[in-house]
């Protein structure tokens, strides 16, 4: 990679802002945990933060344009955030920028919008519990530093059936002390983007702090990061004029006017 | 099966209200056309048909929630589909219901939530070449009565790249006169609903009344149907209570105030 | 389907003919466990029942060419099978011939040969753990009659990460009360053949006679049987002559001999 | 990537010393070819080279052990190939060796290994026909440096159905002048290994000297490199002893010996 990478954090900052026992977790909000770490390496470019007060300042097309991954943390507010922000992302992910939702981002406007699936559909409970992950892929640029299992010591917990298309590749499954198993890190195409889904990260856990979740996010940053920071494409899609086909040298095939298919001379 | 496929079919019927030669090529529109190969097999129910004019009187919550399968055909008017009509066929998908998208259905609002991508973004071209379609998939209910290739005389072109994710299943794949090739047969699964795309049917050649495509789409109602016709899954996602989790009978691990987080006693 | 179900059952039958206790548990073997629910289904037609000793005599051609499912159970000999007969099923597989394999089959050497993997490569223990499985797939014909989630009592242990490819379908994930997770129902399409793996079966406990073990197995195996019992590919691949070209009018493109190559004329 | 990547190229070599008037295509065999461009690349390191008559000397498993990416062409003498290597390769792909698979590879043991299929399984025609390419994933790092489409002017033809499981990713559909489609540049993932197959290259014409196909075996091959040389994983697969489990702490649960199973004591 020849540039830097520009990444952008969505983070909701809703109960952070309203809960004032979180500040012992998150003094700074999940999006400060997120930065805190991301801007210490050194492959990491512009990081720009945007919360929903604030989201449709920061996320300008210009922004956007000009930003090669975006992390995302939305839970109680998704209605709130703005469509127009929503279309523009995802239109940039379809151009190309990789997308890490992070935890209850899978019930995003965006995530699902990208997805194609109301993605509440999962079982949850809010109980602290042990999560284990298990490492699916350790030849994958995501998981590398980590080992093959770790554990969350205590999150909020997800459970199938998660109603999300087949992953692309199946990164992380993780094991919950309640009896509850997850497709915890998953990865999809859509368009030129990447997408990678990591379910880790309730509010009211340090979880961002924990080394193997901060290691896994910067790794995902650099996998989900574009060659080329846009595709431009023209979505109207190419008409190729009848004139000017590729493999055709003798044009009186065209049959422009339906009157003119056989089945309609009898 | 042991009950009937209940059919509802979406047709824009915009051209051929409004040119005139298209009576010769779909004198009964294409809806009409559709409907004609399908009432005649023993396993289609009830076959209702909207159009781009009556589709908010015809498609209400209780006519889809008794539809197995929803067949689509749009193109000019797409924009004008109604999104309450929109949200309530995407939702019956992920509840089971089969989606039959044809030809330019590929940029229909429906299509395009389902698939979580802007697939607006084909080539095209209007000059109605040959299309040779291969069977990739001998064995495929979809493929049953069609051999390993067979030609359409005159339609639309449409080619790669297609912005569409990666299907689960390719079915068919186009060769057009002209140069291009295209996933003309696709399926997905959504939810608990299948989906399958064919990408022939412009309105300006007889297409629908070729035996082989009249095959593949009555194959492709009788695949998606579900098995039962609705899920109606709970999409708010069943919370289950922390004192009734499946595997827990000691629950002192609770730590449902933040403040107890043995990282915050230090 | 207009044909009953022909049904191939190989079982190794070592462990019950060596290991007497075992007798508590499967009187009459795996392969008796297996025939005693499968015979009562009024859809299945011929099943017949091989095990290591006969496996050579019972499992010819002419019985595999009548075959449309073939389950499959082995553990501790894998070896000893006869690589004619495993050559021979990977063939009628990839014809279109359904495969279930159950538990350790998955390191049967027709299972790797059609998954192209070594899949030696899971964790296990023997510790009669409690098993979760998690039904992912509700509208799946595998799953049929089958709720959210049950319970297999006691169960050899299986983890990730199991070295088999992205399956297509993935219809059961595993807690285990030890830790780990395991994707325990797991569709593949090989050629034109299904193949389901199931993990669940060990032979120290009494898995086969659970009423949801037998009615996933039941189900997989209509779903595993192809609409035509064999599609007699000629594997030698069609070579279409240069003169039988299905597109091309004018053959003077034709470069047989390399010398004509115009790179070659400079 | 802070190393170099060793590169083996098995060339069958067998049309170039057999055929004098291939020598005025490939003057220095298809590996030639290939390494003239591979050679002056700065991310390659050791580059050897092995054919069907010396293959059994040069790729030892120290060899293979070395190589990062291994590039396969063969054709008429695929059952020559010893069994010992194939089985040495296929291995180190499922530790994460990358595999190019090149044109009639797709009929080699190791190819067939692999991906489970005998993929003799294709339509095929030696008549020298233009081929067009066309690029599904402009984003994908196979695909830098290579348009929209782009022609190989003389090709041997392939057309589906192609016998191969389903790939990961669909990089390139070709277009052939007689009318046949085939998914000519196609990804999966195998154990840790990722493998690249890519149809261009009949010994009868200089394909391997076009720009553009040199530039995607260049591409294929860096994103082909494993992370790590090698796993090493451990095939026989990790026994976690019963009383070292990760989550249990109370071990009366163990039922080592099938007598003690609540089944058999009514």
């Amino acid at each position: 990679m020849d540039r830097k990478i520009n990444v952008t954090i969505y983070n909701e900052n809703f109960h952070e802002s309203t809960i004032p026992q979180l500040k012992t977790v998150y003094p700074e909000s999940i999006h400060g945990a997120l930065r805190s770490f991301l801007e210490k390496d050194s492959d990491i470019g512009t990081l720009r933060i945007a919360t929903l007060e604030d989201h449709e300042e920061i996320m300008t097309q210009e922004v956007m344009d000009d930003t090669d991954v975006l992390i995302w943390w939305g839970h109680a507010k998704h209605p709130d955030v703005s469509d127009e922000v929503v279309d523009r992302c995802a239109k940039r992910v379809l151009e190309g920028m990789g997308l890490i939702a992070l935890h209850s981002a899978h019930a995003s406007k965006l995530f699902q919008k990208l997805l194609g699936t109301e993605t509440y559909w999962v079982r949850w409970r809010e109980a602290g519990e042990k999560v284990r992950l298990w490492n699916l892929a350790p030849n994958h640029p995501i998981t590398q530093g980590i080992g093959e299992t770790f554990v969350v010591p205590h999150d909020e917990t997800y459970g199938e059936p998660f109603g999300i298309p087949n992953p692309d590749e199946l990164i992380f499954l993780s094991w919950y002390q309640g009896g509850e198993v997850f497709r915890s890190g998953c990865t999809w195409h859509r368009g030129e983007g990447k997408i990678f889904y990591l379910q880790d990260g309730h509010e009211t856990f340090p979880i961002y702090y924990q080394p193997e979740i901060q290691k896994i996010i910067t790794n995902a940053v650099k996998w989900a990061c574009p060659i080329k920071r846009a595709c431009k494409i023209d979505r109207g899609g190419p008409n190729t004029p009848a004139l000017e086909t590729y493999e055709l040298e003798d044009h009186d095939f065209l049959l422009l006017d339906a009157k003119d298919h056989p089945a309609f001379q009898k």
